[in-house]
C-alpha cells in the first residue's frame, strides 16, 4: 500500500518511535509526576525530555510553557477558550479547520466577536488585510500556518509583527507544518503555538501540545489531579501542571519525543527539501493529465506538502476509492473538515482529492501515484 | 522491583495489550473516521470493536453512547460542564478526587450549588444522606464508586435508585473499580459513567471514556473536525463524534480493547477475588504489625483493592522513600489528589502510604511489601 494521507496523521513512523512507546510501556508505566518512586521519576523524567525537545524545536525558552493535550483540536479549544470573554474580538483567516472554526463558533454564539478576514489559496491571508480588522476590542489574531486542503501558507513572521505592533495575542495552528517549516515562537511573536503529536512531529495519535507564553494565564478546559498542591480546591496556577490535569499519556509523549529526535538528527531543512521534491513530482504531474483541476499554490510557489484536486466528471469520493481498491494507493477525498477553506476554493459541494506524502515517501511512490490518477481520468474523461 | 501504585495506573499490562498498540502504531496508523481507505477503515474498527467491548463491560445497549476522552479527568469534566448551569444543584460525597472535586470548585465559582454529603470512609456515603440534600433544582448526583485513598465504597446501586426516584441524573467515577466491580449502567440507574483506561481496565494512559445516556445532551468541552458533517461551522448532534472531536488515539483506544478483552476471558469475579485475597493479606499483616495505623475499611469488609496506612513517628513521603530505595517497592505517599478523602481521615497534613497490588501482584509480593514494612516500623517506632 502507498499511504499518502499524512496530513491526517503521517505513517509509517521512524522506528524509534515504535520502539520507545514500547519501551515505556514495558518498563516505565507509573504515572508521571504522582510519586517519588522510581519509575514514578523516570516517567517524569521521559515526559520532561519531550517538554524540551519541542521547546528545543520551537526556540521556547522555558520548557514549562509547553503543555501536552490530548491532540491539537483539544490544544486550540484550551487557548481559544482559556483566553476569550464575551465582549472581545478575534481575527482569523478563511481557510481553516473545523478546529479552529467550531471553537470559535461556539465562542461567538456566546458573544466573542469573531472577523474571518477573506483569504487567497496562493498567498495565503494578507498582512494588510488583518491590520484592517484592528479595533480596540481585538485580543487575538488566530490562525493556521498552511491550509490542511491545499497547503497554502499564511505570512505568520509578518502577522506575528502586526500583533505584536497592536499589543494583540497571536495563536497559530501549526497542525500542517510542525516538524517540517522552522518556527520559532519568540522571532515569530507567537503567544499560543499549537501542535498536533501525530503529523510531521513523528509522534503517535493522542498527543497534541499547547505553546502558552508566559505573560498569559489562560482559563482552564479540564480541572483536576494535577499532582501538585493537592491539598487545594481550585487548580494550580503553576505551569505546566494548571493545564495538565489527569495521567498523561506517557509512553504517546515519549513517543513523541523519539520522533522530534528524528527530526532533529534527520535535519528540518532536509525533510523540507524531500517533501518539496515530493510536491513539485506531484504538481507537475497532476499538471499533465487532461481533465484534472488542480487547486492551491502552483508549482514552484512555498507549500506545505499538501495537494488537493479533482478529476471532471467524478467526484472526489469515487476517486479515493478507486485509488484505493484498485491501486491500494490511501489519499482522502471530502472537505477535509476545512469547510472555509472548501467555500475559497468553489468545491464546498463535493470536497476534493487530498494527497499527502512525507519523508517517508518516495519518488516512485508518488510516479504510481500519478500513472493510477493518469488512469482513472482517462477512463472518466 | 514490586509496583503497588495501580490505582495510579495498572502495570504491568496483559502482553496482548502491549501487542496490540504496537501492531496498530506499525500496521494501522491512519485516522479513524476521517477517510475510506483501507487503512482509516480499519482504523475505526478498531475503535468501533472497543467502544462494543466497553458497551459489552458497562451492559451500555448502545455502543454510540461510549465517547473516548484523554483520561478520566477529562470524562468527568465533560460530564460536569456538559451538564450544569448556573442555578443547578448537585450533591457529591466527601471522599472524592480532585478529578471531580476542582471542576465541581470551578462550576460552583461559576453559580452552580454544590452540597457535599458527609461520607464514613468505611461505609461509604449514606443514600438517606443524600436523599436529605435532594432540592427543587438538584440536576446531579455526582460521586466516585470508590476512595481511591481507602477503597471505601460509595453505594451507587441504593444512591442510583434515589436518583431515579427523584428524575436527578446520576454520575459515576469509576476511576478505581471499572473492570474489577461489576458496573451495569441500566440496572445501576447510571447516566454518566466516567472510566479511565489505564487502571484496572488494563489499557495504556492516554485513553478514558464515558458513556452517556442517550436522552442527555451536553454541551461539548471542545470542537472541532469530526469526520462528519464537514460543511457545517456547528459541532454536529450525533454520537459519538459530538464529543470526539480532533483525531483519536487510535493505538491507545486498541490496546484499551485488548485489556478489556482480557478481563473479559479471565473473568472479572476471578479478578476481583485475587484483589480481595491481596488486600486482605495486607490488611491482616499491618494490623500486625507495631506502630502502624491504617485507615479505611477493616478487614472483611467489602473495598476496592487500595490501601492506605501510617508509621507513627514517620512521614507518608519518608516510608515511600524508603520502600523504594532499600526495598525496591513502588508505592505513592501524600494526599494522592484527594484531599477531601483526607480531610474526613485527619490526615490531610501528611497525607498516607498507599498500597495498591492488581491482577498481576501476587501473594509472594505482598508479604515481601509486609516484611519491609515491618522493618520500617521497627527501626522507627
Amino acid at each position: 500500500m502507498i499511504y499518502l494521507d499524512n496530513a491526517a496523521t503521517s505513517w509509517p513512523k521512524p522506528e524509534s518511535v515504535y520502539q520507545t512507546v514500547d519501551k515505556i510501556m514495558r518498563q516505565t508505566g507509573a504515572n508521571p509526576g504522582r510519586s517519588g518512586h522510581t519509575m514514578a521519576v523516570e516517567a517524569s523524567r521521559i515526559v520532561q525530555e519531550t517538554r524540551e525537545l519541542v521547546s528545543e524545536l520551537f526556540v521556547i525558552s522555558h520548557s514549562s510553557q509547553v503543555v501536552f493535550t490530548l491532540n491539537v483540536t483539544d490544544s486550540l479549544n484550551l487557548a481559544l477558550k482559556g483566553l476569550l470573554q464575551p465582549g472581545d474580538h478575534v481575527i482569523t483567516s478563511s481557510i481553516e479547520h473545523n478546529a479552529m472554526v467550531r471553537p470559535l463558533e461556539a465562542l461567538r454564539k456566546n458573544g466573542v466577536e469573531v472577523s474571518k478576514v477573506a483569504t487567497s489559496l496562493i498567498n495565503g491571508v494578507s498582512p494588510q488585510d488583518v491590520k484592517k480588522e484592528i479595533k480596540s476590542n481585538t485580543k487575538l489574531i488566530a490562525m493556521t500556518h498552511a491550509s490542511n486542503v491545499t497547503g497554502t501558507l499564511n505570512p505568520i513572521r509578518e502577522i506575528g509583527k502586526i500583533a505584536k505592533e497592536h499589543g494583540i495575542i497571536f495563536l497559530v495552528d501549526s497542525a500542517q507544518t510542525a516538524g517540517v517549516f522552522p518556527i520559532n515562537v519568540e522571532e515569530m511573536n507567537i503567544d499560543l503555538l499549537a501542535f498536533p503529536g501525530h503529523k510531521s512531529l513523528l509522534g503517535c495519535q493522542g498527543v497534541g501540545g499547547l505553546y502558552i507564553n508566559r505573560r498569559l494565564v489562560l482559563k482552564t478546559l479540564r480541572e483536576g489531579g494535577t499532582g501538585s498542591k493537592s491539598e487545594s480546591l481550585e487548580q494550580p496556577d503553576e505551569l505546566p501542571e494548571r493545564y495538565e490535569s489527569g495521567t498523561l499519556n506517557t509512553p504517546g509523549i515519549g513517543g513523541l519525543g523519539a520522533g522530534i529526535k528524528y527530526i532533529i538528527a534527520t535535519g528540518m531543512e532536509k525533510i523540507k527539501k524531500h517533501d518539496e521534491m515530493l510536491t513539485n513530482t506531484l504538481l507537475a504531474g497532476l499538471n499533465k493529465i487532461p481533465g484534472v483541476i488542480l487547486y492551491g499554490p502552483p508549482l514552484g510557489h512555498q507549500r506545505a506538502s499538501v495537494v488537493s484536486f479533482n478529476i471532471k466528471g467524478a467526484s472526489s469520493g469515487e476517486v479515493c476509492s478507486i485509488l484505493d481498491r484498485s491501486f491500494q494507493i490511501a489519499v482522502r477525498p471530502g472537505l477535509h473538515c476545512a469547510p472555509d477553506a472548501h467555500q475559497v476554493l468553489g468545491t464546498l459541494r463535493g470536497g476534493t482529492v487530498r494527497i499527502s506524502p512525507s519523508y517517508f515517501t518516495t519518488e516512485e511512490d508518488i510516479q504510481t501515484c500519478l500513472q493510477a490518477i493518469a488512469i482513472i481520468a482517462n477512463e472518466i474523461c
